[in-house]
């Protein structure tokens, strides 16, 4: 199998933190509906591969997303692996209900940096929404679980267009203040550059928020997902987004091409010789079963062009 | 339209000249045959589009690439666009001698760094091909011509593995003695990472090969030419390879994708505040025509975000 040659670059952390979207965010935007003991292999093998943090499901209102109306089913099927975290995305109280009657130990609530978003995602004001999270962030922390906040549409937003680092700050300041111990920062449509994703980090530190808080979640729309991704490396950010295979996407954005894969992030990352713990091997024939489940090709170009070498 | 929002980043270059390689380059690994006056109007939107440097075609023996065997046709036919440059691919001495009797002003010739790629490609060892392309290189610039060197498989090589950044490093230099004006580092099979890219160029530039005289062709085939890309500019370089709509690969590649897409460098480009020239709609706009002739799906993924939008 070929790899990438293993040559550092300065500056870089040494080791990153893959937290591993695809049977959550990835697998909620695929049309076909996936048997929970197939969900439960694809986690398995995601663990078995090295990933030691595997976003697992999500409690929104099954009618809102059918694909994980199983959540349930899925987690009390899952036999945990030692040493690996499965958060879960929750909405809204009810939905921490669920979680917490389940044992689930770490929850990610889903702000939106726009108005326009928070509308159309949440139904909800960016204010109301954030009302909203107040409770469900404190009950979940007194309860002494681990809160990630999502922060969408930061880098554009598809209605709005450009969208301003200093209200990206905003929100993003918000959400830490309710309690998040962690924030991923959304391209959800793709759109952002190196610079911008320097920039904002930089302006998020001066805001008091460390990059040692922050997460990255990039979507490949334009192709731009590994290049800002070394920018976030060399912004000091160590904890990247991506899903297994490319699973998965933005319905808002116009392209088939959704989240960074995992497989596209580690071969970058082995290349830098930056730690991941993942067996690149591994993670690309689980994107192979699992896009034999879907019946459709990985956009992943490293799972595509290792396909033949596993 | 969606672009991205403007936010330059410290220490890049304020410019970057494209050097496009969609017609030669990119059309030479197509099998479908294009007619001499469809790659003449790919050319003409080219340069109507802003790109400033067109590599045009190649005189490599017709029996080698059937696709270019047209070059004489195609350059009698084209009408030089004012400030435009069109360089030719010239494999030897009865090349150059082909070029200079249509009144071609810049040529570049195909060297290798290792020497499996050499014996496979040019039928030659590494030292055999230098002395093949001594009088070419001293011939054409006494001509007042222009001359680059590509250098493939500066960051792996499919047989040999793994290559040594001395072993670039020596050959590069022995193609600047000769005489070459710039020097391409060619990904050619896509395998090179950022740290790869920012060690090779300071090599370079301690070896007396400065980042001005390089120019950087990366291949996409596990993702990462743009993240490479965004290396090379930190590193000083200011010349970058790609072709109109990823048009062309390797032979050699286990993958469909290729060459970097030119629209997906020029958004990023646009997004870091890098002047390039190139009206991002008018070059999509040609590459969704090109892909009609050629019956395929651009693979650049900014041509397909934006495919409904132009």
């Amino acid at each position: 199998m070929m790899n990438p040659q293993r040559v550092p670059m300065p500056g870089l952390p040494s080791s990153v933190t893959i937290w591993e979207v695809g049977p959550r965010d990835g697998l909620q935007n695929e049309s076909t509906i996936v048997p929970v003991d197939v969900k439960v292999e694809f986690i398995d093998r995601l663990a078995a591969a090295g990933l030691r943090v595997i976003e697992a499901t999500s409690f929104v209102h099954p009618s809102w997303v059918p694909q994980l109306a199983d959540a349930e089913d899925l987690l009390t099927r899952l036999q945990p692996a030692p040493g690996v975290r499965y958060p879960v995305l929750v909405p809204n109280d009810r939905g921490l209900d669920r979680a917490l009657a389940l044992g689930v130990r770490e929850i990610a609530i889903f702000g939106s940096a726009t108005e326009t978003f928070a509308k159309n995602n949440l139904n909800r004001t960016v204010d109301e929404s954030l009302r909203m999270f107040d409770p469900v962030v404190r009950r979940a922390r007194s309860s002494g679980l681990r809160v990630r906040g999502y922060l969408s549409m930061c880098f554009g937003d598809p209605w709005e267009g450009e969208v301003p680092i200093e209200q990206v700050v905003s929100v993003a300041r918000r959400l830490i203040d309710l309690g998040c111990d962690q924030l991923s920062l959304g391209d959800t449509i793709g759109v952002g550059t190196p610079g911008h994703v320097s920039a904002l980090i930089r302006a998020l530190d001066a805001a008091g928020v460390a990059p040692d808080r922050l997460a990255v979640h990039f979507h490949d729309t334009y192709g731009q997902a590994l290049a800002n991704t070394l920018a976030a490396l060399q912004a000091g950010v160590s904890t990247v987004d991506a899903s297994a295979g490319g699973l998965g996407g933005c319905p808002y954005a116009k392209s088939a091409t959704g989240n960074l894969a995992t497989e596209d992030l580690v071969w970058q990352l082995n290349g830098l010789g930056v730690e991941t713990g993942v067996d690149l091997r591994a993670l690309v024939r689980t994107s192979l079963w699992m896009a034999q489940r879907l019946g459709r090709q990985s956009p992943s170009a490293v799972v595509r062009a290792l396909a033949t070498e596993v």
